[in-house]
């Protein structure tokens, strides 16, 4: 199989510094944060510029343009409710090293972000999640069945439809985390591929806490065949357990230096 | 579902201190190692009195009453290839907080733990193994097979057989992996409890690599439904990754304390 693809997430608007240098044009703050994530070992970076109502089409093509030509054409997550900033983004996007990642719909009111990822040959991260949170994994596979059919119409290979199945708080909904983990299961033996924000899981626990259970979050995902997750990659014990994770699921060669890689 | 049972590894006759002291009657090297496994949260202590051929009996009896004593009759696995030495330490052990293990039969030459585990209303480890190593999950259910049907004549609960799948090295059959997590699979879908020594996957890696690969490990594992694992209690990223997959599986629920307990 192939290696797990981390999703580097600290490139986003809700930063106050990353808000303030997008507004700005201001490079050193984002090719920073980029820098970061990718020698911590991200595939991807998520660019995410906010809601971006005004000016998103010239920001998102300011920001994939700058980290693609300092990056070596790193691949990008595009992500904002400005559909035009998206399409704007793609418009100026080097494909070299993956297609871009549209961030993200659902099955509702953002349902045409798969059309959109559809119509620029483009990933899509798609949520199982309709208005409010899915009660069960019966509503969220109806969602993922919406969202593949719609991808499948428009002419998407399945494989680029990443589902999501929305993690959890477990302060607060501790008895549903075992539900997330077999709806990732789910998507697995159907053969499809799924990211997401797996952090959601911690929210609101002690800081120091949070890369214990987000560590044991991962793993647990991996072993139900997720095969993605938008993270933090510059939590160490976090990307410990991933690369540890794709030794023992053969999808890396194992090395003594397997972790510096 | 119940929480995860650590049975803590570190009293064993393999380490030259815990050696001298089994045979020299001495408490103090015992007793410390005891006590550091169960602040560290061990519910089960193995006593690994190695081949004992002599002296056996005796010094397995010495060792329950000494643990037993001490901490308020900590439930203990019996560890020996000498029989007799096991049945001695069960004549002088009390089972208030838990029944004896058996450590540990397997389908060949050592089928007979199960009955004696069976003759003495003890818990076995069920070594999924014949004459060398199986060769596939088929295999393993077979031996599985043959183990549960020798306890179940002997009028065993099923839970009570302990199935083990042997963790195998990474280094040199890291392909073979996914094939212990899904034997682990296949037990718990049967309802079946497992155990087994799981630090046996990281043999041979750098010092500072190995409580991070069995981190890793144990979460796959008890997200593959494992029940319990023989490991160093002492490892500290491994018990809190226990503890956190405890909380994910909501086994325990969750408070800020939840790593302290």
């Amino acid at each position: 199989m192939a290696k797990f693809v981390v999703i580097g997430e600290r490139i986003s608007a809700t930063a106050p510094s990353i808000n303030r240098a997008l507004a700005e044009r201001d490079p050193a703050p984002i090719l920073k944060r980029a820098k970061e994530q990718l020698d911590a070992g991200a595939y991807y970076l998520d660019v995410n510029i906010g809601p971006a109502e005004n000016d998103g089409e010239e920001i998102m093509k300011w920001a994939v343009q700058l980290l693609q030509s300092e990056f070596d054409n790193v691949p990008l997550a595009l992500d904002t409710a400005n559909k035009k900033a998206i399409e704007a983004g793609i418009s100026v996007y080097n494909r070299s090293k993956g297609k871009p990642i549209v961030n993200s719909a659902d099955a509702a009111g953002r349902i045409e972000y798969v059309d959109l990822a559809a119509a620029n040959d483009a990933i899509v991260i798609a949520l199982c999640n309709g208005e409010g949170i899915a009660k069960d994994n019966d509503e969220r596979m109806m969602y993922c069945q919406t969202l593949l059919e719609r991808g499948m119409e428009h002419g998407m290979d399945a494989s680029d439809l990443w589902f999501d199945p929305l993690f959890l708080v477990i302060k607060g909904m501790q008895d549903k985390q075992m539900q997330i983990l077999e709806c990732i299961k789910m998507f697995s033996d159907m053969g499809l591929n799924s990211t997401g924000g797996l952090s959601n899981n911690s929210n609101g626990m002690p800081k120091h806490i949070r890369p214990i259970m987000d560590s044991a979050m991962v793993a647990m995902c991996m072993t139900m065949g997720m095969t993605s997750a938008i993270v933090n990659p510059c939590d160490l014990r976090l990307m410990e357990t991933i690369k540890s994770c794709d030794v023992i699921k053969n999808n890396t060669l194992f090395a003594d230096s397997y972790l510096e890689v």
